[in-house]
């Protein structure tokens, strides 16, 4: 499982984000409310809303490929309102994770990464994706899961892992 | 971010868990109502509750410990009711987990895994860890999360990724 694999099972994930973000929409349709009832909802009063978790669950994966392969992240300002909005920054986001290839992160395990909140200290890159960058991605995706599922929309542990049956794991 | 490393960090995570369920226990006595009624919370009505999320975390952990070094899984059967039995799981799957050593994981990403549900099939260990294992560990212990904070229970982030500091990381 190297970076460039996780950096793949992100965005693999974003596209299953996407496509959650597809069905709350018709369910919302289907129901006649508005589906940006969604873009505010959370589990608890101070906890994220759907939005900012999938802002952040981009931002978790667009920082890991920009750290681990020396890269600058873009930016991609926090501006979205709507469910809409938020399928367009997700495009956004594997935009640019697509535009890396597997050798833009040789020697990423053994790179130092500095982002600015260390002020200053570094860790290296096994250490930042294993146990920063992959469990907060999947924290914010599974709590935008959530956060449907808790209202309502239909979707099952296979459209969160994306796989219909074994052969969809080679 | 080698096998080795994301069995130790599932460990991690597995500490994490059981540090939630201790809060949520001194929360449910402060509050004097039962602790075990978040054994049976959950957000969806066809959704898991807490009993069989942290038993599905736990079982993720031991079965991607045991297929990626070529051991055959201990049987851990599905009986607990109550919080204090779930964390009593939570420690025999840790106990589990640090018997391996990082050398018991060589070779590892290469190993073809055939889990009985494949069906006599088989993908490669990499493939297996990434796409199946990691995203299944993480969306169990995330929703076990998410029902203790729908619940009141007072966690945060930090809690999530057990992490206080920049230098926790390395």
């Amino acid at each position: 499982m190297d970076t460039a694999e996780v950096i793949t099972q992100f965005a693999k994930m974003l596209e299953n984000l996407d496509r959650w973000l597809e069905t709350a929409t018709a369910f919302a349709e289907k129901k006649k409310f508005p589906p940006d009832v969604f873009a505010q909802a959370r589990l608890a009063p101070d906890q994220y809303e759907l939005i900012r978790q999938v802002q952040s669950a981009c931002d978790a994966a667009k920082y890991a490929a920009a750290y681990l392969s020396g890269q600058k992240a873009p930016s991609h300002p926090d501006t979205e309102k709507t469910v809409r909005e938020l399928r367009t920054r997700i495009q956004t986001c594997l935009t640019y994770l697509k535009t890396f290839k597997a050798a833009d992160f040789n020697g990423a395990e053994e790179r130092r990464v500095a982002p600015p909140w260390m002020e200053g200290n570094s860790v290296r890159g096994d250490q930042y994706m294993g146990r920063l960058a992959v469990p907060n991605f999947f924290f914010h995706v599974t709590t935008a899961y959530a956060i449907l599922r808790h209202n309502g929309v239909e979707l099952g542990k296979r459209d969160f892992v994306g796989i219909k049956n074994w052969s969809d794991l080679s």
